[in-house]
Order: structure tokens, then C-alpha cells, then sequence
């Protein structure tokens, strides 16, 4: 079985178990408080060319997009996100177990638009009986998005300029964040992410580590009291280093985006040939996940070989599943599944 | 610097990093539904004696906690619990995030009585007004305690037939349960926690693993549902075989039990030492934890030489402080230490 | 100023009053174990011929949601609604602030249908991960709708129906229930919603009382321990005998019926008035809300005499608004905006 | 039956009735936004000597409380309370169901000291892994306490001061107020509450209304969005009026002050009739409240002609109980009891 479902299949990369290794009998501090998390921390801020900025490692994408939303919003305000939002639809009501409601807005790609959010900003202000209805008072998108796509850099600039004029933070999951920036059309920096969100993380689990999410806050209001919120929501690991030690090896020599660099290309491989049979997308992007519409006899027989997402039903005989690749990703099995690709289309004639 | 503040200044036992690093590159099913973490799930029902137990890798021990009360109780109901209970006094309020009320009770030793247990039951429910008040549903009880103290099977026996009679659930904090069941005077074993709790956990974090808690659900009622709450609470580990390999090597060929053993024996040394310094402790117990009453001008000497916790103040002069052992610490710094204790006490002459 | 914005603008139907008055300084026991709310009771379990029910007086209608929601769900669970619910829209998230995601679906007259609660709860079931979505466990319906409009006997058999095939609970707010089971089309009977439905209230703040909703449970489940849920959300009145009282007003001599057909009356000259004007309305309903279609000028010139409720724009110059009748609307003001309708139209000549 | 049990037993005073019952058919704006509730809160914060002071009407005491802590901390921080108040012990978790812990100090006359404060607060700052423990952030009193008793100016200065300096709220539940300010030793005016309290209420249910209390707030952190939660929390009353009406009735002419000073002196007559008697109390008081020690078998011939709450029991033969007088207790009903405690008295020879 090769898998292709998803981005978190195998371990950590090399560089990052190594120093795991070589640092495992070594005693220091808990909680995060020791100082391979303070390196961590010194080389993320200075990717993103923030002195200030707070830094906080996290195990996971629900773990981070809870504690920074629970630290964020009063009881009566809630967050704006699209509907394909990861903590609107895939996270069991995380987001409404710590109190607040997700105002979700439809979207067909997976981005939120500046001008959902000033609409619904416009539409409480004017709201006479306004204290009967949820605050907005913080945005919610994911880099990349739940459907791989992409906001650029003229995008971002326009939703933080909406966040900024009615007081929104703007927050923005970026558990995928190494394969958006790394896109082949990607126009954002990670200094135009913490000059333009209030909060962002920079995921880990899917980017060649074990696990972790590093948390970088900009707005003063939202670094006060955060580790609080991190050790009552359950994430404060005992042995913090762990996920410094991880984060170090990701942000030396650039590994980070070096291997998001290999897994899109790994995934352009893959669309190419899709497109070359014929296949068209869910939706067009250019990150590490594709979407191509698939006859469901073909995904009848592949799914013996391949593992994949289903992600929707698109007519009577076709459906839309989910492909990604990973810093993992073998090239051998891309090859595999691009030869059974083309041979399909040989055999077939037609989808 | 040598560190005794704690049980987790270290990373994992080797034979816990060598199972990580073996299958780094393997492809698995992600969120704990792969292979190793069923067969994880297999020992440690084979140890507890129970194949219909319910098995969970959680990542530490306040997201272990807060996941089952919140999966066990409605939101009147409440959580009895010592003073000193880890939920009570370290977890920033997370029994409370999730919504409960944890009933406390005045604890010397870090346990709770049944006799504790039994009273409240009857208090409430000769209240007229009991709805004006938490309704008592679970019993929440640390093994070994805060203190380092450890319940017996008499004991043990006693609190569980008071919360079968009251029907309150029976919940055993094992963050440190293998230096409690190592412990000289132990008098339980897994199949009796299996049988006299309803759910329990067994602490990896503190005892040989990089991290990890197993939750043992035996009541029907507990089970029910129960990976919805994880995955809501950001406890689901996406790559979740990291926590079926760590438990696969720690209950293969009794590694648990093994390093458990060796750090209540070292405990037991440094017990010995400060004994025979005429030094008392704030808590007679068994396990790796001591808190000696020491002069706060040897304190004050041995902080740049050795880390410890410090507990309370005694009197003007002294102040109980907590001293760990674990699976990691090596002799010769427990060595270095009674030399230290035998010196301070030629030297001085008197505590 | 004639208001016509809602049908709370009044106090309480004489007959109400007297009882409060007549009683006013005997001495009953308090939060509402007095033999009035005991006489109140009865006599609601007569009227739903269900001498089984548990019924419970609560102030308003958001506490009354709140608290029947937060009783019947676990934390991992949801409740349906359509998205133009009350809970959805006007409750400034209560139900998030207690824990639960509204899980809204689409609707152009207010009304949830048996296929959206069917497809929710089969997409739930076939989801292989489904633990990382929230589980659909009620059905929040309201009678009459936000919109004025109502169920029918057959569609609610179908809610029933696709709600116990799932396991789901039916709850229906019943703030305007009078005005439903009083519409010209009801099919409906209360003896009909006990029987369909496991939980839910009739609506007294807005029929006739000056404050109140009669909450009737059915199923067992939900009738455990609902007290301490009331005492819990601040909704146990100290003199509940006040909400016994009302009710006992309201359903002796047919009072609630009868109150609701006179504002159900009213509501209908107003309809056909606005029909002969050539008005069309938002949507067509029987109830004691109106939403017609009005050119922005009419209403400019209305707003000084009349207060109406803001619904939302329809086109450039058309808004839909909000009319109201009640209990207690007086025949001569619904006169005097039925000869505003009519001179209005005469003058105009078209809409 | 005459009912001493507690001080809600009633209707409402005669003249806020004639208020409601004179006003009973006017149309006005929902939600409080009437022109009586504007008046009203006129009254009050001229009393208060506090034009700047917000003053919202709410139902009952537990929705005060839970509202007003609600609104006033964050998450991860809780309230410092006595462990006999309110919201510790009669209000089924209220706090908790909110997220937040009480953090509760022993008391044995119903009082906080500010030495209490003081110390909480300190504990936390000096605690190296504070971001492990609830932060204090709010302090919450009663005024009268659960037990009778009144704090004097000087003590309610330096808890003020206490909480100032290290930035918590004070808020002091006044659900019992007026009996607190008309008791003789009272050295207290509502200016002083509202110069050193940050949030108070003026609690209407238990002295003269039919239910109501009047949160007043001062300070602006706690002002800013006050109404959204009242909204969700389900107390905000359709027909607001009803609360703004009765505190009209009760702060013209000074009524509150008036029918709280009548309860408090019947009170008296009661206290002295048992010293009188040689019965000690189980705290010593000046306001509505007495908790006499009495002979159980003296409680039992008593039952059947008078109610009362049972507190503790004291000794083998020997309980406290609790008897109230209100604005509404009848000079003759306090008659009929002190002739009852003479005549026991007479009969017995002893206690």
C-alpha cells in the first residue's frame, strides 16, 4: 500500500530525529522553558523579522487553533472562517467547547475574501439589536488552505486591512504553511505573515516533524498571559524541548522550506500527468494536495495499491479525492502512480 | 548542574527511541488506528488482565485528565477530589475550562479517604436543596500521589465499593503509577486497578517515554464515544503511532516495571541517606519522590549544585523541598548527592 | 407611537395579573415547589395528555434553550437547526457559550425539513472519521418559525420519525406556540407535540403573561436531573410561584387559545388588507407575524407613527419588514394601519 | 405555617404592584430599553452619587453572578471567594459551568479579609510556575454575607485597596443589601459601595420586588459589552420595563431603605427575644438572618408551626437553624414566635 491520503504517514525527517538522538540523555528544564526552545524561538522570530514577537510550540493544529482562539476571544465573540475551515468542520467543536460561536461564510476554494468579513463586520455594527448576535472579533484562515489553494500576498494585504479597520485579529493556521510558501506561485514571506496577521503558526506534524506547531504572536494583546492558556487547554508538553530540538532543525539551514519545495514539486509531477490524461480538478492550486475528479471505477481498482482521501461525489460515476504529498514522499511512488496513470488512460481511451 | 527537580528532564529510554527510530520511514494510518498502536493497546489489556478494556494514547497528563472527566461527567456533576490533587492546584483550571467543579477535601498525604468520599455522597443527597448545589459523580485519586505517597489495596478496595455503592466513577491518575506499583510496599497490580477503577491512566511522560499517558476504560459508560473528546480536546496525535511504539517498548519484556523499580531504589538510597543525617521528611513515603526538611542555608548551598523543588516553608528556617528520582537518573549523581548529605552533616554537626 | 415590532410590547393579560395580585402576599415556598406551580402543572399534563411529562416553568426563551440544550447534549454533540434559527441567530451564542455547535442548514421559510435532519445524521454515520466531526444528537425546531411559519401535523411525523430512527432528540421552541396552534391551518394539537416531540415549551412572554415558558419533557433521558440545569444557568426564579401563577392563568378557561386566536385574528386583517394593496410578502405564512414587501418611501413615512421590525432588503427600493399582533393589539390601531394601507394605495396608485 | 425560612416567601411590596398593574397595557421597547428602565437607572446612580455608572436590571442572584464573572475575567484566571459564599456552595457550579474556578478561603462568619486577598495574590505571583495555577483576578463578597453579617467601611476599604493594588475586580453580591446598609451598626452608603466596589448589585427578589436585581458597575474594563452578555447568559427580560418599574417603586422615597430597615427590626426583636432566652447563635449579627442554636427537640415541636432552614448541627441535641424576617414578615407572626421562645423558655427552664 502506498499512501498518498495524507501528510503526516511517516515519522520526522533525518536531520530532526538526529537531534533527538543526540540530545536525549541531556537534562534540562521542563515546560518548554530550557534552551533549545529559546534557539527555537531566536531563529523562527528571526525568519520573520520579529524580535518581538512571542514564540510558543504547540503539539498540534486543533491544539493550536483552540488555545489561540480560546486566548483571543471574550465569551460573546466569535471567529469569522469559511465554511471549509478546518475548525468549522474537522475538529469536533473544539472551537464551541472553549465558548464561541464560528461564523462561517460559504466559499468554493477554501479562502475567506476581505470582503465577507468587512460584510459581516458592517452587517453587527448596524445590527440595532447587535448584543442579540455573536461578535465578530477574529478571522480565521488556513495557509493553505483545507483545499490547497493559496491566499497572495495582495489578498492577505486587503483581509488584514479589513481585520485592522474593525478591530478583528487576524489569525492564521498555517499547518501546511512550508507547502504554501514554497508554491510556485506563492508571492508571501514570512515577514509579510507576521506584519499582516496577529497570530500564525507554522506547522510542524505536516512538515517533516514528528509533531509540533510554532505559534507566533504579534499583537500585544494576544501574547499577555498565552502560557496559561496553553497549559490549561492540556498543551503544555513536560518535555518541551522536544519540540524545540525539532523546530531548530527545521529553521537551520533552511530544511523547512526546502523540503515543502520537494513535496510540491512531487505534487506538480502529479498534476501534470492528471492533466495530461485528461482529469480535471476540484479545485486548481498549486500546494501539496490535489484534487482531481476521478471515474469511481478507476479509484475502484487503485484503492488495492494507493490509499487517498474521498473528498466529494461529483456526478453519477465520478468523484473528487484527495492526493497529497509530503517531505516523505518517495519519488519512486510518484513514479509508480504517474505510470499507472498514463497506462489507464492507454488502456481505458477515456475517463 | 545536576538535575533532581523533576521526572522529566530526559528524554526517552533507549529501547523507547529505538522503536522510533526503526519505523520512521514506515507508512501508517494516522490519529492511532495503525497497527502499533493496536498492538500497544493489546499488551497492556493483557497486563491489566481485561480484553474488553478500552485502550487511548494520550499526550500528557492534564490533556489525560481533562478528557475523561469531561467525557464522564454532565455539567452539574463534579469531581471529588484531594486539595492537593494535581486537577486541583496545577492544572490552571482545567477541570473548570471543561466546565466542573472539582469538590476538594483537606488531604495530609496526598490521599483521599473513602470515608471523604462517603460523606459527601451522603451530604448530598440529604440536602433538600440539592439541586443548588454539584451533584458528586466522580472520584479522582493520583497514584502515586503529589506527595509520593501510595494507596494500598485496602485501601483501594475501600474507595471503590463507596463509588460503586454512590455511583460515582472511580478515575486513578497513573501519570506516576510505575514508580507507585515498584514501590517496596506496593500491594496492587494492574489487574486490580483494572477491576477496582473505572478508568485509569499509565504515565509514560514520567516513566521511560519521550510522552504519552494510556487510559484504561473498563465502565461501559466511559468508553462510549470516547476518541470524539480527544480529537474536541486537541489530544489527537495526528502521527499517533509515536505513542503505540513508546507503549509497545515499555510493556514489551517489562521495561516498565524494570526502570520503575530502579528509580523507587535509588529513591530509597538518597531516603536512607537523609535518614541517617537525622533529617525528617514532610511525607513519609516509597516512591521517587522525597520531600526532606532541610535548612535553608544548606538549600541555599546546594541550588548551584543541584535543581530541586521547592515545596514549603517549615518553619523560620527550614523549608520542605522535593527531590525526584526516575528511570533516568544516573547512580553516580545519586552517589554525589549522599556524599553531599554525609559531608554537609560531618561538617555541621547539626540540621 | 402604535407598536407593531413585536408582541412583547405589553404586560400581562388582566387575568394573569389578578392571580399575581389576589396572591400577593401569602407565603409559599420558594423556587417554585409551591402548590400553584404544582396546580400549573397539572394542568399542562392534562392538556397534553400526558400524565408522564415533566414540566418545568422558566423566565425567557433563550434560558429555556440553553438550558434544555445543555441538558440533553454531551460535549461531543450537536444539535440541528435551521440557520434561521433563534439559537442560530438572536442568542448572541448561548448555545457555544455552553459548549455545543449548531449544526445550521439552509432554509427560505424557516422550517427544517425530515431529509436535512436524514442527510445530516447519514453523512455523520458514513464519515470514516467521523470522530473528527461533532455528532448531530437534537433537533431544534421552532413553532411557529422566526418566519411566522408552521409545521404541519405530517411534516412533524416526519421529523419524529427520522429523529427516533437516529436517536436523536426533537425539541421545539414554543415561544409563539399559541399563535401556531391558533393559525387558521394548524393541524396540530398539543397532545400532538407531546407525542412527537421529547421536549418542549410553551411560550407565555409573548402569550399573554408578563413572563414565562412552560417546559414539557417526555423523554426519559432528559427529564433526569433537569433541575439542577435550571438552578445552574440562573433560571430558578426564588418565588417561582410567579411563573405557577401565570400558567395557571393562561390554562384555566382556555385563556391561551383563546388570546392566540384574537392576535392570529388581527394578524389576518392586516394580511388581507396588505393583499388588496397588490403587496407581496417575504414569505406567505398564518400566524401573528407579518413580513410584507414595502417601498422604502412608505416605510420612511410609517416609522413616525408605526414601530415595525427591520427585516432585510429585498431591492433597491423594496425592504421586507416585520409586522406584529398579540394578545393584546388593539382592533382600533389594526384598524388605523389598515386605513393607512388603503389610503396609502389610493394615493399612490402603485407600489 | 408561618414561613421564616427565608426572605422570598412573598409577592412584592404594595407599591412596586401598583406600578406594574398601572402601567399594565402601555406599549414600550423590549429589552430594558424603555423609558421606566431609563428612569430607574437615573435613580440609582444618583443614589450611588455615580452619573458615570452603567446599572443593568437583572432577574435573580446566580444570574447576576454568573453574568457579572462571566464578563469580567478571562479564561485562565478566578475569583477569590469565602468558602461559605453563594456561588461556591449554592449555585450548582454556576462559575465553573462558565469556565472559571473559585478559588474559596476558609471563613468562619461569611467574610473575605483583606489579608486573605492579599496573600492569594502574593502566592501567585511568587510561584515560579504560576502559568500552572488559576490566576486571581476578581474578588467576590456579599454584602450581607451568607451568614448575616456586614462587612464595616474599614474592612471593605482595605479589601478595596487590596484588590486595586494588585488589579483585581472587587464585585460584592448584594442580593441581601438593603438589609446590610438599614442594620444599626452599618457604617456603609451605597457612594461608598460604588467608590469601592468595581461591580455591585442591589439585590430587589428578597427586599420588596417580585424579582430583579440592579448590577451596578463603575469601572470601565467591566462596562464594555456588558449587554451581549446578559443576552447570552438568558437574562435579558423581553419586557424589560418590569424590572425598571419595581426599582422605580423601590428608590423613590426612599422604600428600599424603609422596608429593609422594618425587616432588620423585627429581626431584632427576634435576636433579643432568644438572648433573652439564653440561646447563644452560631454567629452573632445585626441584619435579617439569625442562626440560633436550638435544642432539637425544641425544633421539633416548632416544624409544625414554623418553617425554618436548618444550618449544622452543633452538638448531640443541639442545631443551628436559620430564621429570616423581610420587608414582608407581619409584626404579629414575630409576636406569635417570641411568645413561643418565652413560653418554651418557662416550660423547659433550660435549654
Amino acid at each position: 500500500m502506498i499512501r498518498f491520503n495524507c501528510d503526516y504517514s511517516e515519522g520526522a525527517h533525518e536531520k530532526v530525529l538526529e537531534k533527538l538522538i543526540a540530545t536525549n540523555r541531556e537534562q534540562t528544564q521542563g515546560y518548554g522553558m530550557d534552551s533549545y526552545s529559546m534557539q527555537a524561538k531566536g531563529l523562527i522570530r528571526q525568519i520573520c523579522g520579529r524580535g518581538d514577537a512571542d514564540v510558543h510550540f504547540l503539539v498540534g493544529g486543533t491544539q493550536a487553533n483552540l488555545t489561540v482562539i480560546s486566548a483571543g476571544l471574550r465569551p460573546h465573540q466569535g471567529v469569522i472562517a469559511a465554511e471549509t475551515g478546518h475548525i468549522n468542520v474537522h475538529e469536533t467543536g473544539a472551537i464551541e467547547a472553549c465558548g464561541h460561536k464560528i461564523l462561517a461564510f460559504p466559499s468554493k476554494d477554501g479562502k475567506l475574501s476581505a470582503k465577507q468579513v468587512e460584510e459581516c463586520c458592517l452587517a453587527h455594527r448596524e445590527d440595532m439589536d447587535r448584543e442579540h448576535t455573536v461578535q465578530p472579533k477574529m478571522v480565521y484562515i488556513s495557509q493553505s488552505t483545507e483545499l490547497g489553494t493559496i491566499y497572495g500576498k495582495e489578498e492577505l494585504e486587503e483581509i488584514s486591512a479589513v481585520c485592522r479597520k474593525n478591530g478583528l485579529f487576524l489569525f492564521m493556521d498555517g499547518a501546511r504553511l512550508g507547502y504554501a510558501l514554497a508554491a510556485s506561485d506563492n508571492t508571501l514571506t514570512f515577514q509579510d505573515l507576521a506584519r499582516l496577521c496577529d497570530v500564525f503558526y507554522i506547522g510542524g506534524t505536516k512538515v517533516g516533524a514528528l509533531f509540533g506547531e510554532a505559534v507566533v504572536i504579534t499583537h500585544p494583546s494576544l501574547k499577555e498571559d498565552f502560557r496559561y492558556f496553553i497549559k490549561q487547554k492540556g498543551g503544555m508538553l513536560a518535555k518541551g524541548r522536544l519540540l524545540g530540538l525539532q523546530f531548530m532543525a527545521l529553521f537551520e539551514d533552511d530544511l523547512y522550506m526546502e523540503i515543502s519545495r520537494y513535496a510540491d514539486g512531487l505534487a506538480e509531477q502529479l498534476r501534470e500527468a492528471f492533466h495530461q490524461a485528461g482529469i480535471s480538478f476540484l479545485v486548481e492550486n498549486t500546494t501539496n494536495q490535489l484534487f482531481p475528479i476521478l471515474p469511481d471505477s478507476v479509484l475502484e481498482l487503485w484503492k488495492e495499491k494507493y490509499s487517498f482521501s474521498y473528498q466529494q461525489r461529483v456526478d453519477e460515476s465520478h468523484s473528487a479525492v484527495r492526493f497529497c504529498t509530503s517531505w516523505a514522499t518517495r519519488q519512486k511512488d510518484v513514479d509508480c502512480l504517474m505510470e499507472d496513470i498514463r497506462n489507464w488512460k492507454d488502456a481505458d481511451g477515456k475517463i
